[in-house]
């Protein structure tokens, strides 16, 4: 049986309506913000082959598409709202949109946010989520705050996702539950909703790490208009990855990409303040650095000499 | 040469900041909402050969993605504000981006909306935009709200789109000026965003015509929870259109799809205001039935005799 596109939203998608005044079923969804916040808008598209393997369990689909978007909102130090979903399939999959949706609605349920607005369409798969959150005005965190002095620092851990992508490449070998842990890192990362509201007024700067760290701190310090060290042997990464070879830690943890962490910088005099920001979101956080005048970034070891970091940060058109 | 993620953004789509707060280049957009307003939300993923071919001109594929969504906030009367794009493309097409670039932004600045937020992949081509609007509390026009003996609107006329659609396929000859018109009407859609503000408190329910006129009054019969009578004789059309057989008419005006015009409903007391809405709006509205008490639809012709009216509306899963 093929179901209609109007079929489709309905069964998987339709809920009954928390805080939208008018959710999905009309021509737009009404939302009421609360009176005199900012909202924080974000939007990430998923294509098979980039974003995620055709391997991946549709649950984990369903959390990744929604995580990568809260981590937005995350860097912003934003309350997540609400969200909108575009899905493209080749096909009407009853099993997939299942699987699908009860990973999205799972987290979307963990933050307490609402699906409001959708569209479902024939075509090479293709996720198009929108995501919508508040802040009070002037405490948003930004990529622009940066300031010489201030620490660097990472939540969690780095590196995990890439080296299970590396595994699925074929380049690195790792199996059972080893293989099964990164591959969690990969297919199911933990935006952090929780910390980036906790920095709000702790944290000067901050971006989410999906493209690597090398270029999500490039964008910090580019629009910051400042430097930084970085010390290389500081960053954390798991005790899996730590097993690896030195070159493969390096590449993992500094151009790894989608690891969905973030990294933040901050006043050495607020380093109790971030480590509690940490312990309120149940997260580690590591200094791994810190900001400079001069521009640029230097990698160092843990005795201060220059790492060759000619790694590119991934980038969707050139990976 | 290869461009990357980053750059394809700025060169094409990042423009100096308006309304926003923060534009594009950080995690998220900040943007704040006029404060007691209502926000209205909608999103449209545009894939090719669903819904555009691939002959269509990058400009007009530009102001049709934007144009679709606008659509949307017109049928609940919002006020347009903002919008993101997420785009995937099979490779870095200069020519396209700034073809398709010119022709979004041309429409978005005659509705004075900024681009806040976007996202570009590797990827099939896949176009989704989210666009934000306002509307005061209570003022958004509904699915829900057609009352029997409300009069039954259309804005514009419908069926050029269709009519284009089925020269492309082969099934119809038009040539020369004739097909540059309805193909017009299809690659470059009118939204009916001012109409749709001037309807707020006199409409009682709006939809915009998407799928075709069957399929998206049917909406708000449902949500309404009443019937119709629809004189398809009266349904506006284009000289072009009428110069076709009958059973071509029906079709295209019935279940055309891509019409982008709105169906509306307004007490008959408020035909007055209707007609001046259209007038202050610059669109041609015409009254095509009533609402009745009883559920389901009756297309009938001029002399009042029932149309057979078994035409599918455009479904993209269907279709």
């Amino acid at each position: 049986m093929a179901l209609g596109e109007f079929d489709l939203i309905h069964r998987y998608f339709d809920r009954p309506g928390g805080r939208a005044v008018l959710g999905i079923g009309d021509d737009c969804a009404l939302v009421a913000p609360t009176p005199g916040m900012q909202l924080a808008i974000s939007t990430d598209m998923l294509v098979e082959g980039r974003h995620f393997l055709s391997t991946v369990a549709p649950e984990r689909l369903g959390h990744k598409s929604l995580a990568v978007n809260l981590s937005d909102l995350a860097a912003c130090g934003a309350r997540p709202l609400a969200f909108t979903l575009s899905l493209a399939l080749p096909r009407v999959d009853e099993a997939f949109l299942a699987g699908f949706s009860q990973g999205l609605f799972a987290l979307a349920d963990a933050h307490g946010i609402e699906l409001v607005g959708g569209d479902t369409t024939a075509g090479p798969l293709n996720i198009s989520i929108t995501v919508f959150g508040e802040v009070p005005p002037g405490r948003a965190l930004l990529r622009s705050g940066a300031r010489p002095g201030d620490q660097l620092w990472i939540s969690g851990t780095l590196g995990d996702a890439r080296l299970a992508l590396e595994v699925f490449r074929g380049t690195l070998p790792l199996a059972g539950e080893a293989f099964e842990q990164v591959r969690l890192a990969m297919e199911r990362p933990t935006p952090r909703v929780a910390l980036g509201q906790a920095l709000q007024g702790v944290a000067t700067a901050a971006a989410d790490i999906s493209d690597g760290l090398l270029g999500d701190l490039g964008h910090i310090l580019k629009r910051s208009r400042v430097g930084a060290q970085l010390e290389a042997d500081a960053l954390p990464r798991s005790p899996l990855l730590a097993a690896q070879p030195l070159a493969v830690q390096r590449q993992c943890t500094l151009a790894g990409g989608d690891d969905y962490e973030l990294v933040f910088t901050a006043p050495a005099a607020a380093a109790a303040a971030v480590q509690a920001a940490g312990r309120a979101a149940g997260v580690a956080v590591t200094c791994v650095g810190h900001i400079q005048a001069e521009p640029g970034l230097r990698v160092v070891d843990a005795a201060g000499r220059p790492v060759d970091h000619g790694l590119a940060s991934f980038d969707h058109f050139k990976a």
